[in-house]
């Protein structure tokens, strides 16, 4: 059985005692079954009103995306993007580089990583942005949002079996595919929105030195 | 067996000429299991370099979302969202209207049916937005984007299961709820980055009557 913690933090700040009537509790879990990649389970929940439901679910690591910005000498900046094809969907798909924690990893540590093996690029200041649940009917996955900039571009270390392309755009560019239908990718279009706000000075970053994130 | 076509027009669509190195073609595809909301396989696919590589994937119906716009006599407009306590993350969320495709029914009637049944309100307009990919690494789920306007207040019809409050936010609120990690659904997130645009007329929309809708 999954054991969920009742008193787990994560729940008691994300909602209030005013909330209390519309959550569900745990009565008993089963994993559904462990593939290579998807790890799913099937729960008995209490509902609100006392009866009982199920509810079927994806078991996910965690995962990070990078927003990595390259600084033209004119102060304008572009945006490191992939084109990688995605058998799920069965489309060639727009992101930011993105991908899923090691065992034993800090997200920041992952950022970090993902950044340098997907695009070669190795950044100098790094600011944590925000999370997102990509998928909260069905996956526990929670998707670290990090923005990375001072850039030095390196070598490519990709994983087997994975094939992509990067690229920049800039920023207006990305938004006008996010609006047009070329970008669908939903943690990438939260990235666009996070973009948007921070370029703008309307959402502020904390931008950290890498040798500051190092100590932690 | 579950067919990919490859002359699949949204394929076609999707990638140009120049984005067919990236693309994994399938060999085989086998049920991984059949739960009651999750449907899973494995498939075993040719990857760019000749090389086979294994890929485990949902097969989701499908999604839709509505951004109900409530004008309000001083010109204003406000949201209408959602909070739902969504068991795979733990937490009560905050959520634009959403809910997966019927059998038979088109996108547009789905959205009608979920904005009456969650919340109550009918809509005199719509416009179609756009469409996210909320999870490319492993479920083949699509959500279609719309926004609802000229709303009229009627009784909910919700699921057997579903517990639901609805309440109504200033477009300010829910972007500052998206930059202070209060909203973390992804789907929401884009939904606000949409908002964001929509209602600074850099994005525009084609606003269609109900009656109209009913005829396509």
């Amino acid at each position: 059985m999954r054991k969920r913690d009742p008193t787990d933090a994560g729940n008691l700040i994300a909602f209030g005692m005013s909330d209390r009537h519309l959550v569900e509790v745990q009565l008993s879990s089963k994993e559904l079954f462990q593939g290579r990649l998807l790890h799913a389970f099937r729960d008995q929940v209490a509902l609100p009103d006392g009866n009982s439901a199920t509810r079927e679910y994806i078991v996910h690591p965690g995962a990070v995306m990078v927003i990595p910005l390259l600084q033209e000498a004119d102060g304008t900046c572009r945006v490191v993007l992939e084109k990688q094809f995605r058998y799920a969907v069965g489309r060639v798909m727009i992101e930011f580089p993105a991908g899923k924690l090691d065992a034993g990893e800090s997200r920041w540590q992952c950022a970090q990583r993902e950044l340098r093996e997907e695009t070669g690029y190795s950044a100098a200041q790094w600011a944590h942005a925000g999370v997102l649940h990509p998928v909260i009917a069905y996956s526990t996955e929670v998707i670290d949002i990090w923005f990375a900039r001072h850039l030095t571009a390196g070598s490519r270390h990709l994983d087997d079996g994975e094939f992509l392309d990067v690229f920049t755009a800039e920023p207006e560019e990305l938004l006008r595919w996010c609006c047009d239908g070329t970008v669908t990718d939903g943690k990438t279009l939260t990235g666009a929105l996070w973009l948007q706000n921070v370029l703008a000075h309307a959402w502020s970053l904390d931008w950290q030195n890498t040798d500051v994130l190092e100590t932690f």
